[in-house]
C-alpha cells in the first residue's frame, strides 16, 4: 500500500502515454461523471483517443457513490468484455477514484487501475491509501477494499477550472499535513497568497510523502494511520450537521478547516498545545476560508452527531490532537463535558 | 494466498476452539443454509455457542450466489454491528465460502473469514486457492477477489451426512490432484472400495498439498495454476449442457469425472498419453461414478458449449492435458476438429 508511483505532468501527459505503452493494455476504460466528461475529458482524450477507449459515464456526486451505480459500471465491463488484461482511468474526484477502484478491483476478482485526480483534494488526498469503495444505506465506505492504483498521474492542468471553493477544499488537507506531521511544510503552505498561482505539484509530493510514509506504516489503520484523522472527528460532525441543515452545505475541507480550529482548542486543553500559536493558526484558517459561524441554536445538533463518531463511547471520544504545530498524537480521550466545552468555545468565537 | 492453515478435525472441533480462544474476537457471524442450519449447526453449535454467535441464514444453491444474497449479508452485518474484529464462520459447501469469504471480505473494507467445508468438495477444492466471489448476471463468479480465509477447519463428521453422489463429486477432484501431479496418490485413491469407510483427512490432506503448491507458484491464474484446469473445459460443457437439458443436472465432480474421460483421448492423441492406460483410467471412472450417457442427437449442443469456453477461439481450445499419469502439462491447443473427434468417440464408447 501507499508504494505505487505518484508522478506530476505538466499541460501534457508524457508519463500517462508511457506507463500505457510499457504495459500493452488489451482495452481501456475510462471513468467519468457529467463533469469531468464536459471539462476533462476533452483535454485528456487526444493524448489517449489511438487506444480507443470505453468512455463509462455515471452521474456526479456522493449520493450516486453506490452499489447501484457500481453495476452500471459492471454493466459496460460485461458490455466490452472487460478482463484481467484491461485497465480503467478514473478521471475525477474522490467518488471517482473510490469507485471505480473498487468495481474493477472486484470484476473477475480484479483488474488493474489508475487515477487521474482532476480535484486538488483527489490529488493529496485519495490518490494514497489505497482506500476504494461505496456507500452502502447511507454508511460512508462501507463496502471496499484496500487496494492500491497502479499509478497516480496528477496534471495541474485540471485544477485551473476549479472553483475556488473545491480549491481550498483540498488546500485543508494539506494544512493538515503539515499540522500533524511538518512544521516547515505547514510554514510554506501559511504563506501562499495567490491561490490560482501556485506550483502546486511541488506543495502536493509533500503532501503525498507524509501521506505515504504514515499509510505504509500502517495500511490496514490499526495505529498510527489515526494522524490523518485530526480536524475530521469534529469536521465530520459539522459536514454531517451541514448536509442536513444548510441550502448549500459544508465542502470536506471546509467541515475539516473548522474541525481543526476546534480540536486546536482540545489540545491546548488535553496536550498543552500553545495558546497563542493555537489562537494564530485559527485566525489563519479563518482568513483562508470564509467559513459559515454555527448559532447557540446549532449546539444540541452538533454535539450529537460528534458524539455518534465512534459506536459504544458514550462517555466520550478518541480523538488526534496536536502537541505542537508538526507533531500529532493519537487516541487522546476527550470526555463528553470536554468536547461540550469547546464546541461552545467554538460557537463563541468572534 | 495458500498459505492459511488446513487444520483437521475428529468429531470435536479442538483446534477452532483453539483459534477462537487466541484470537479473541469481538463477535462472531455464521453464515449457513437451509440445509447446513439442519444438518450441520446442531453439531457445530455446541462446542461454539458460548461465543453468542450471529447465525445469518441464506438459501442454498448457486441459483442464490448472487448480489442480493451478499445484500441481505451484509444487512445482517450491519444489523448487528459488525466491524474489522468480527469473525464470519462459513458453515457450508462452495457456494457458502465462496459468498461468505467475498461477502466478509469487502464489509468496512474487509474482516476475517475461516471455512468450515461441510462436503467433500468443498474441503478438498474450494478450501484452497483464495478465490472468493458471486455470479453476476449469470457469469459465474464474476465479482469478486482473491483473499484467503484465516484457516480451514475440515471435520469429516460433516461428510457423514452426504450423499453418496455428493461424496464421489468431491472424490472426482481429488482423482484429477492425483493425475495432474501424483501417481502414487492416483494409485492410492484407485484402490478405495467403499466410499463409506474412508480416512478423508489422510487424503484431503494430499489433496491441498497439490492444490496449494500450485497456487502458491501461480495465485493470480497466469500459468501453471491452469494445470487445475484437467478435465473442466471438458466438464464445464457437460455440466451447462445438463443443467439446461437433464431433470437431474449432472454434479460438478461427475462432469469432471466424464471432462477427465474425454480429455484423456484429446491426451493420448496429442502427447501421446499410453493408450492401454487412458482405456484403464476411463474404465475406473466409468465405474466410480454412474454416469449418463449422452446421446447422439446432444452432440451439436455439446460442442457448442465447448467451443464457448474461452473468447475469441474459434479455431480450437487450450485445453490442459496429461503426458503421462501425475504429468499434466497446460495450454494444448486443439483445433474444432479434433475436439469433434473426441467428443464422438466419447459418445460412442461401450
Amino acid at each position: 500500500m501507499g508504494m505505487h508511483p505518484v508522478v506530476y505532468e505538466s499541460q501534457s501527459f508524457g508519463e500517462l502515454l508511457k506507463f500505457l505503452e510499457e504495459r500493452r493494455y488489451q482495452k481501456i476504460f475510462i471513468l467519468v461523471d457529467e463533469n469531468t466528461e464536459k471539462y476533462c475529458l476533452p483535454i485528456l482524450n487526444p493524448f489517449i483517443h489511438s487506444y480507443e477507449p470505453v468512455v463509462i459515464k455515471i452521474q456526479s456526486g456522493e449520493d450516486h457513490k453506490i452499489l447501484k451505480t457500481c453495476q452500471v459500471i459492471w454493466n459496460q465491463f460485461l458490455a466490452y468484455n472487460a478482463n484481467r488484461q484491461s485497465l480503467l482511468i478514473n478521471l475525477g474526484g474522490g467518488v471517482i477514484g473510490d469507485m471505480g477502484g473498487f468495481a474493477a478491483s472486484v470484476y473477475k476478482r480484479g483488474f488493474h487501475f489508475i487515477n487521474v485526480p482532476t480535484t486538488l483534494l483527489a490529488a493529496v488526498d485519495a490518490s494514497v491509501g489505497g482506500k476504494t469503495g461505496i456507500d452502502y444505506r447511507s454508511f460512508k465506505n462501507h463496502i471496499g477494499i484496500f487496494v492500491d492504483p497502479q499509478a497516480v498521474f496528477v496534471n495541474p492542468v485540471f485544477f485551473e477550472s476549479l472553483e475556488i471553493r473545491q480549491l481550498k477544499s483540498g488546500f485543508a488537507e494539506m494544512i493538515k499535513h503539515g499540522l500533524i506531521s511538518n512544521a516547515d511544510y505547514y510554514d510554506q503552505l501559511s504563506e501562499i497568497q495567490d491561490f490560482f498561482n501556485v506550483d502546486w505539484p511541488n506543495y502536493i509530493d509533500e503532501s503525498v510523502k507524509i501521506k505515504s510514509k504514515i499509510v505504509d506504516e500502517d495500511p490496514n489503520e490499526k495505529g498510527i494511520r489515526k494522524l490523518l484523522n485530526f480536524g475530521h472527528t469534529a469536521g465530520h460532525a459539522f459536514e454531517s450537521f451541514s448536509m442536513e441543515n444548510h441550502d448549500i452545505p459544508l465542502l470536506h475541507g471546509e467541515a475539516v478547516a473548522l474541525g481543526m480550529m476546534m480540536e486546536l482548542d482540545l489540545s491546548a486543553k488535553k496536550l498543552g498545545f500553545d495558546e497563542t500559536e493555537a489562537d494564530k493558526i485559527k485566525k489563519y484558517l479563518q482568513s483562508v476560508f470564509s467559513i459559515r459561524k454555527f448559532k447557540q441554536e446549532d449546539f444540541e445538533g452538533l454535539l450529537n452527531f460528534m458524539m455518534q463518531d465512534k459506536k459504544n463511547t458514550n462517555q466520550g471520544i478518541n480523538f488526534t490532537l496536536l502537541k505542537e504545530i508538526g507533531a500529532g498524537v493519537i487516541d487522546q480521550f476527550c470526555s463528553k463535558k470536554e468536547i461540550a466545552e469547546c464546541l461552545q468555545a467554538f460557537i463563541d468565537r468572534d
